[in-house]
């Protein structure tokens, strides 16, 4: 539309080239992990006081289902009720007792302290997260099964994404079959891939033992590994609707007394696990994430944990699950701010693709939750990045620009600064009264592209003829050598060697 | 993650999808033009107030260049002073005038009343507009030169969308030499390919005369174009920075007195043509669309004008427009906000892609800023689909892929309803408490899934082995398999055969 006056303009071109090839002081970059969200509320104070109170309603009327009997005995005797029925109720002051006492100063640690996350109040991370079963190859476009090597190669490319700010396991490896031996592998491929923290999950509470001593051995002894876990259980310690998972309860038991930071996890389906509604679902979400609270208040007060509701969305017209759709991110948006109401760290799943392979339905379909949960201030964005097909396939390629998308939504979560610098009415004086005409040599805007605006790594803003003389620069094969690049190089986040063999020698790790 | 109870899994998927054969009643949608957003409020109240008082100051001390003779006199005789130095300046008694003498009761017009755009509070609206000189072929990659067969094709196209809710003029007809014939024969394009409202330009105040009487043609007759105005002028009044467009001015002038709605449009360039800040880019862009406020107000109090603050981002490093940026669904959300400050009718930009291809890029981008938009609550999202290469290019599959990243964003500016119903407190019990333990086959799942999910036309939601067995089906080709389709149907919009033989002999029209 405007056209950008000419006159100087190669000179400020010049100066802004000169001017971006310094590198940036990490408090100058224009966007980082935890920056706060919260400017996008989908729910009124009214409707959040609604959903409290209609969740204690549910935990008191309704209850849940199959707790094991260690969990019975420990929640009541914290002031739970074990009706005729098998259902374990919740009285509201338990639940505001479990909330008091809640650990609200939770720190996710990276195996390097540069990778910590702090999860009070709106900051927001993005990062993988999911089971998904296939790899996405986007050259023949084949689902095949995910492997170990997948997982770890994952790991090595999330651990150079700036915007991948931890690491939870994305793929399940599926050349492993033993489940105690898949567990083990799982932890040490994304422990070894990474620095960031990581998330996984175990089976079975017998697992936890071997993966705890896997984790001290990284760590450099109990201690150390007690003093900064970096990693964390993704806990599916329910089965939507309300019913405990009692064996993930009881493996959560086990990591609680392990060390480990504990992501609640309660994964429903909107119109077949959850209600169809997104209020019901966000409600019933919230109801299963506060027993989990009770769950772990009544082993452990003040353990940490993670509060994740992650209601997922059914196309009712299928009963499929449909990750992508804008329900989802309404779902997931609303569920942040019930995290915030209690003032507990809280994570969902967003940046989910039901789209099959990383085209334009793709890139919307991630954008649009992914953006959406950063407005809301979520704490912990999972599955934001290389997941397709609603959650059964992971990809590469699509990893590596989906660092691109979340690093777009976190320019979007730092938001508009309006300080009175910002106001730039001096600059618009000395530009129109006798200036320039333009802004294109300011020292305002110089100073500005280097704090103020983010800029992708993979995405093309060339002109369609810079672009032709390129030879049309395509974004899949431009990931897919990012990729290459990135696996060609020494892995550079490994555990030492001595560390490692060690792990080897008294584990069954397939990793070459 | 979680997994749906199999059992009475096909009798409810039957019932599902018999309900969904059922077409619904108009109120039942769970989309709609004119939603309201303005949930997500990227400026506090204090910045807004900021904004508000800076754009006065930047009206007052550094005015406009540039009027025209005609706008002068009549903008004096309000008020205005103007400089020795050529500039008009504003005092803010004079701004806050025309601000109490604004239309806040606009309705844009369709040709058929059903289209018709209420663009008071936070109603959104999308549609196409720009002003792109190229058509991008998916097939071959090319970006050849616009036409106006392609503008009317995309009129067509527009027409049939649900979720396009009307038409700006996207592309050029650079087919068209003559600059007079080409604006009626745009004009003429957009208004016989759709009954949606039309924004056009016109680059001459000599034209204009021509352009209304084709109006009133079409209207049938000069009272029943002014009661019903169903095209409005895209006015690029001002060059940024903080000066009048001389001669859109004058054609600005010539429109009002014709009884055309107007768009004042100041499409400045945040670090090339207006401050490098977002709350600058903001400030500047809502001083010039002021001082338009006060242009009009000046001629005609209360003539319908739309408030186009549409600030766009340059990529800092080279100068370019970035359309697809976070830096520009930032700068169109804050402008929202301050359209609702003033308790104006406003548009901003948003959906552009810098990409230039539908690819996964442009799916990233065009969601990012559409999404923010409607939930910033904008009345008019202009370039809302179909444009890559940071508007250079119009793309008639995206346009129609549009239509579903539109509906999946209205899906998000419809939000969350926490009514006692939604709550589904008494639907959690009846599956919880001796029933299913599921909600696929529940009355409140069938209901809602005609009311509250929206469904996209193209975006495929199959798992990994149906969409292998479909044979992987291509969104691209997909969408050109609908555009083929559309076009291959009589036009339904076209005037009736009568009008447009008068229309013909009376004007140089090109179309076929």
């Amino acid at each position: 539309m405007s056209t950008a006056p000419v006159s100087r303009r190669s000179g400020g071109r010049a100066a802004r080239h000169l001017a971006r090839s310094n590198p940036l002081e990490d408090h100058l970059r224009p966007i980082r992990p935890g920056m706060s969200g919260g400017l996008y509320r989908p729910l009124s104070d009214d409707a959040i006081q609604r959903i409290h109170r209609g969740a204690l309603d549910a935990l008191w009327e309704i209850g849940l289902a199959d707790p094991p009997e260690s969990g019975i005995a420990a929640m009541t005797q914290a002031g739970a009720v074990l009706g005729a029925d098998g259902r374990l109720r919740f009285p509201p002051s338990l639940v505001e007792d479990a909330l008091a006492a809640a650990n609200r100063d939770v720190i996710l640690h990276g195996r390097d302290p540069i990778h910590d996350l702090d999860l009070s109040g709106n900051r927001v991370h993005y990062g993988t997260a999911g089971a998904a079963v296939h790899l996405v190859d986007i050259d023949s476009g084949d689902y095949r099964e995910s492997t170990l090597q997948d997982l770890y190669d994952a790991a090595r490319i999330a651990d150079t994404l700036d915007n991948i700010h931890f690491l939870q396991r994305p793929m399940v490896a599926r050349d492993i079959e033993d489940p105690r031996e898949m567990d083990l592998n799982t932890l040490y491929a994304c422990i070894s891939g990474t620095k960031k923290h990581v998330g996984t999950s175990i089976s079975e509470a017998d697992f936890v033992q071997d993966a705890i001593e896997i984790l001290h051995m990284a760590a450099g002894g109990e201690a150390a590994w007690r003093a900064r876990p970096f990693a964390s259980l993704s806990c599916c310690f329910v089965v939507p609707p309300m019913k405990f998972a009692t064996e993930s309860c009881q493996v959560m038991e086990a990591c609680i007394r392990g060390g480990m930071p504990i992501l609640l996890l309660s994964a429903g389906q909107a119109g077949a696990t959850a209600p169809a509604s997104i209020a019901g679902a966000i409600l019933q979400a919230v109801a299963e994430c506060l027993a989990g609270l009770v769950y772990v208040h009544s082993l452990a007060p003040g353990h940490p944990a993670i509060f994740g509701t992650w209601p997922f969305v059914s196309d009712l017209r299928t009963g499929a699950m449909s990750g992508g759709s804008g329900e989802q991110a309404l779902l997931t948006s609303g569920c942040a701010q019930m995290h915030q109401f209690y003032g507990l760290p809280g994570g969902a799943a967003a940046g989910i693709a039901d789209a099959k392979l990383p085209d334009m339905q793709a890139g919307w379909e991630q954008m649009c939750s992914n953006v959406m949960a950063g407005l809301s201030g979520l704490n912990m964005v999972y599955e934001a990045a290389g997941m397709h097909a609603s959650l059964l396939g992971f990809c590469h390629e699509s990893l590596i620009l989906g660092d691109d998308i979340i690093g777009q939504a976190l320019r979007c979560v730092r938001g508009i600064e309006v300080g009175e610098d910002d106001l730039s009415l001096d600059v618009m004086r000395a530009t129109c009264l006798g200036g320039p005409g333009h802004y294109l040599g300011a020292g305002d805007t110089l100073g500005r592209m280097q704090r103020d605006y983010a800029y992708p790594a993979l995405a093309d803003r060339s002109s369609p003829k810079e672009w032709a003389e390129k030879g049309r620069p395509d974004l899949l094969a431009n990931a897919k050598a990012r990729k290459e690049a990135i696996l060609a190089t020494p892995a550079r986040a490994r555990l030492d060697p001595i560390t490692a063999q060690a792990i080897r020698e008294r584990f069954p790790i397939h990793l070459p």
